[in-house]
């Protein structure tokens, strides 16, 4: 549905921003319109990299006037390939790539402002400087960018104690469709004056209108942490554990991840890391607190031993070791690739139903593809598992990725059973659209569809993403 | 603009919960006409009492068909008249108070489900039963009622450590203007499947769904609390300590109210309050560690009177002693009646400038009307003050009043300038619609009406609240 620009439109495009910011050559797009798992490649006219909001706001006025769409992008790192164009070569990138300004931070108001295009390293960087956290923290931290994280809500491994990036945001400033500036770059901590107009706007994957400033929260930094690995039998009994160490800490946990035997051996075989445990375990857990009690952590591990909730563990002596053991953690998807195909799901179900979905799933799954192993990990302590299943030994790559519609249906089915999230923390974007029908009800897809069409009554921003046809 | 519902329509009303459940008689309704501060008193035919969701779905579907408005009422506490009537007589009321039940407690999974006319007290009283902690608490939480507490995302004493009402829901059952039922009742916290509707709702004071049940995230109970009594010198000072407290307790400040001398004063005159400390001292802040390293409090005292940012303070030695600190706190609203016509500004700024806002609001005020008495206190640590000024003394207290309005323009406008806002937890209701368009850009206003537009295209739903016309 969308209109191809004409000439004359792209060229109005390309004088907002200069000739020098307009990419038409093949060779200059490339980078824009292929995510990095390669499951989407795009085409567009043209690639726009704005530099000011007032900049947004041109573009999206002539687009709102010439009917054209809009694919907005940060860092290019999203996994559900929302920030790619559809292959009709419609669509026009708008790159936040050059508004990287931390415009402000304010350590007595524990704030800090950024542009969308600012990288999340570089926040945490200018957090840190002021001597405090900036806590929202994942693997591709050095590319992905702050606007990409608010509008994909991105979660990562703090949530536990910080929540996703919609709970470290305190204001907005979006570029509306029709080009209009919403100001509201609020740095309040209680405003209840009106509607919630911020909530909206995270999370859409960018179909609502365009971040292009926020101001985000800061918290003190820790001045300590205590980072146990730890050998669980079960994952029931790492939920007795998660349970266990936020009572015994005081609520001090700020991570909690659960990590299968299968994960050490692939972080082995492939990475050369080495085992912090000399025991071979079902299961492990990686455990942080964060300004805990001196030793909270040797009293969790001791409890959790005699209860049988935990059967060896290292606690980190130094930050060295506290940095390998999170080096394991975030080896885990890379380590994957080594071993054939992986067929993966973002999913969450309340915390307490985790071991009752993984034992279900594995069920399922062997009933439908003997022979696949199960990569399970993620952050417990959210629910969130990132079940991914990698592929059969000796089997075809190909033939088994064919699957992969078959297998999500599988493990949506025993998802949608818990009440769970086919998709926790990655978003809908193209890859899950076609779910939506199946997981939201009637009532809430046309109090979806109603807000798009309040907000883009012309469906020129990322169309064709998020919301099901 | 609302239609008065004809006697055919109440009957099909009174029909859904029975004419035990539909009140007619002016004795009967009295209770549902007028909040507590007497500044609102309403009109109606009919009060509705259902017990069900699907009853108030069915009250909805009528009140749909025959355009007739619909106020929902919780706790009737609200503070800014949301939950009132007008003076037409056109508008039924649909109080939840029969919604009470406790749906479900879960303590592995930290969440609560509860219907949205019950209580605070009896949300909090669950959740303890399960060794567990539902944070939000404000001085009504005997009477105040958790779906009046969503609509209105309270905030009160604990929202440093846990955030508003808001910040602790997971999920909502909503039913929409024309019936509809929404059921949002999620207990993951994690989920990015497309756009964020439960925050719509969240501060939306009933006009644009009415909230019939909620999932509330619960907290383990904090094994110790650290509480203090400290003078200090001026709100400066006060910043400097919180800034202090936060980094030296490892994060674990839970409250942090100031208190002015003028509010010892009072509450030592009227409620007969014993001072914590000997020194009088234009400051106090009343402060409080959840889950400390032990002493913490100390430590932090040391450092602040060495430093100058507290000149006495008193720790709480006993629960007892803790809760003398609190019912201070407590008392203050109560203290003022005593002391003539008070106006209130429920008002936030960036933390960082409340001794700014301070000063300047207080000469304002000054100049306006000299002799004004600054009963100033709140939440600090949020930047949400009660600027709340008693009438001069000898004057008359109904011409002190007539003033408000006008005193309301002195205050806001410093309160603007420093960008802040003029509802920081109460909300809007009648008492500041008309505010709207003083403190919020077109472009926000234009995003409210279409919402409202698109939830409630009959206006319906708690007409004339909120929104300006």
């Amino acid at each position: 549905m969308t209109i191809k620009p004409s000439a004359e439109t792209l060229a109005r495009f390309a004088a907002v921003v200069g000739e020098k910011n307009a990419i038409r050559d093949p060779a200059g797009m490339a980078g824009y319109l292929r995510e990095w798992r390669d499951i989407y490649v795009g085409k567009s006219p043209l690639v726009l990299r704005p530099s000011t909001t007032e900049e947004v706001s041109r573009i999206l006025k002539i687009a709102h006037e010439t009917r054209t769409a809009i694919v907005p992008q940060a860092g290019n790192t999203g996994l559900a390939g929302g920030q790619i164009p559809h292959e009709s070569g419609h669509e026009i990138v708008l790159s936040l790539e050059r508004m990287t300004k931390i415009v402000g931070v304010a350590p007595d108001e524990n704030t800090l402002t950024a542009e969308a295009g600012a990288t999340l390293k570089a926040v945490q960087e200018a957090a840190a400087a002021a001597d405090r956290l900036f806590p929202l923290s994942l693997a591709s931290e050095g590319s992905c960018r702050i606007g990409g994280n608010l509008s994909t809500n991105a979660g990562g491994v703090q949530v536990l104690m910080y929540g996703n990036a919609r709970d470290l945001c305190l204001g907005l400033e979006v570029v509306l469709a029709d080009g209009r500036v919403w100001d509201g770059l609020s740095h309040l901590r209680k405003d209840n004056t009106g509607y919630d107009l911020r909530n909206m706007f995270i999370g859409a994957e960018g179909t609502l209108g365009i971040i292009t400033r926020a101001v985000l929260k800061l918290y003190p930094k820790p001045q300590s942490h205590e980072t146990a690995f730890i050998a669980v039998p079960s994952p029931a009994a790492a939920l007795s554990l998660l349970s266990l160490a936020r009572e015994l800490s005081g609520n001090r946990l700020s991570a909690f991840e659960l990590l299968p035997e299968l994960a050490l051996g692939f972080t082995e075989k492939h990475m050369g890391v080495r085992r912090p445990l000399t025991q071979v375990s079902p299961w492990y857990v990686l455990a942080e607190l964060s300004d805990p009690v001196s030793e909270a952590i040797v009293r969790i591990l001791e409890e959790a031993l005699v209860k049988g909730f935990a059967t060896d563990a290292a606690v980190a002596a130094s930050d060295t070791q506290r940095q390998d053991f999170w080096t394991i953690r975030e080896l885990l998807s890379e380590s994957q690739k080594f071993e054939g195909g992986s067929i993966k799901h973002d999913i969450s179900v309340p915390v307490a139903r985790v071991p009752q979905f993984l034992a279900e799933a594995n069920a399922a799954v062997e009933r439908f593809l003997p022979g696949c192993r199960f990569m399970s990990f993620g952050h417990l302590g959210d629910g969130n598992i990132h079940y991914n299943v990698s592929q059969p030994l000796g089997m075809d790559k190909g033939a088994f990725l064919d699957m992969w519609e078959a297998m999500n249906d599988v493990v949506f089915e025993v998802v949608l059973k818990h009440g769970g999230s086919i998709s926790a923390e990655h978003g809908i974007g193209r890859l899950k659209r076609h779910r939506m029908r199946q997981i939201k009800s009637a009532v809430a897809l046309d109090m979806m569809h109603g807000l798009k069409r309040l907000l883009d009554p012309h469906n020129i921003l990322n169309p064709g993403k998020v919301l099901p046809d």
